[in-house]
């Protein structure tokens, strides 16, 4: 092939916004939510005059001088494509603190989401977006071969990003351990396991739960699968096909929700 | 703005290729479910050497003469960027026959998803996925303002697209009013409704159900609200975000196939 497959370019991206500690966000909902977010680190603020008039409530609560630039001659770096929409904010990732204050079982049953390499940052957007209306304590990621923090994550995740904790962490096994001591029970995505989803949930009853995803194609790495403490299936009809992984988080998510409707 | 919105891009290209009565499907995974799949109308297939030889069965079964192409200068007119893995299949959208035939209630409680004006190939890709897995009879969307189908589409759709009907329409609403004459109870998917999706899908009980679900951000249009039978929403726990329509479909599609099991 003469052109680097899409998945390499990907992942080389994702790898250049790893090692960077600063992330440039863009268009105008995201830099919007993010100006609004006092919890948020800004750096620098490089908007178009039409946006900064759009964004002029949020750049008044947000703190930061905004850089005008010409729209034909965009000043922020950003990747070749993205929609910008004449908005661009270079901030710090979000400090979501420790997993023991943000997992700590209180009220209610608390659901937390745990990806194991999940790297589309598309998906984990579209994660992120359900783990906030399904109210998820928090989305969980091993630093490596997740998608970072990034302009095009926080895109999908349509304001998610600064308002629900997506916490990356060094060892995904070692934080199942911790998040079963602190009562969760940790249960696994697979089409091929015995039980369903439902089924699954039902006999948790009250107890924390922590619902564990793989990626497409791989799957749950083994060491993952066994720290599980079950597996579910989400129940399919047909014979072929499979869920796109943002759908089945999605489904299990609400499968969470009616544990106690059901 | 110097450049065209992103979306302005891709309506576009949404109306150059609902115009042409041929797509191009490309990558291994999509030319390899057309070419297995008898009733897909095959027109051209450019295959790098490589990519033949990784498709060798598929394309003895598909029974079309690839033209081999060089892979510094692939041959098939495909948008800049398709990720093609150096296979492309020209072909025509498939014919999925009618409605009545497609949605006839028979054996268990069938279930349709319809979708009023959703245009993301992406997003009706994976719906498309969610469909198949969760066993509705079609999804059926209006030939206006749908995407349509295109090689991103099929791509997304994983080979859900060669297996799933996917119903174009002239007129939404008419085909709503056709499906209550076969028995459908219609159920838009709401924000703001006040029944939940599981509550509203309990009382249909054994009944034929229709999904209809709007595009992110306007939601549903008035008529095709007005059409349905019932409004319901996907209860959220938080007082921010939304689901993308995608994650929203697959959740009420697992909820229509909890039906019997609640």
């Amino acid at each position: 092939m003469a052109k680097k497959p899409q998945w390499v370019i990907d992942k080389e991206r994702g790898r250049r916004a790893a090692a960077a500690d600063t992330l440039w966000l863009f268009g105008l909902h995201a830099v919007r939510d993010a100006l609004m977010n006092p919890a948020r680190e800004k750096l620098r603020l490089v908007v178009t005059r039409n946006a900064a008039d759009k964004l002029a409530e949020a750049i008044a609560a947000g703190g930061i001088a905004p850089e005008l630039s010409d729209p034909r001659k965009f000043a922020a770096p950003l990747e070749e494509g993205a929609v910008h929409q004449g908005a661009a904010l270079e901030v710090r990732p979000l400090d979501w603190g420790k997993l023991a204050d943000l997992c700590a079982p209180g009220d209610g049953a608390p659901v937390v989401v745990l990806l194991d390499r999940v790297s589309d940052p598309h998906n984990v957007g579209a994660i992120l977006r359900s783990a906030e209306v399904f109210g998820a304590r928090a989305v969980i990621a091993p630093h490596r071969h997740s998608a970072p923090e990034t302009g095009a994550l926080a895109k999908t995740a349509s304001g998610a990003l600064e308002r629900q904790p997506y916490l990356r962490v060094t060892n995904l096994a070692r934080t199942m351990a911790a998040l079963q001591d602190l009562g969760y029970v940790l249960i696994g995505l697979d089409g091929d396991a015995e039980v369903t989803i439902g089924a699954a949930l039902r006999e948790t009853t009250q107890r924390p739960v922590g619902l564990v995803l793989g990626a497409e194609g791989p799957g749950l790495r083994q060491l993952t699968r066994e720290s599980c403490d079950g597996l579910a299936k989400i129940p399919a009809q047909g014979a072929f096909g499979s869920l796109n992984v943002s759908n089945a988080a999605a489904v299990a998510l609400y499968a969470a929700s009616e544990r106690e409707a059901g």
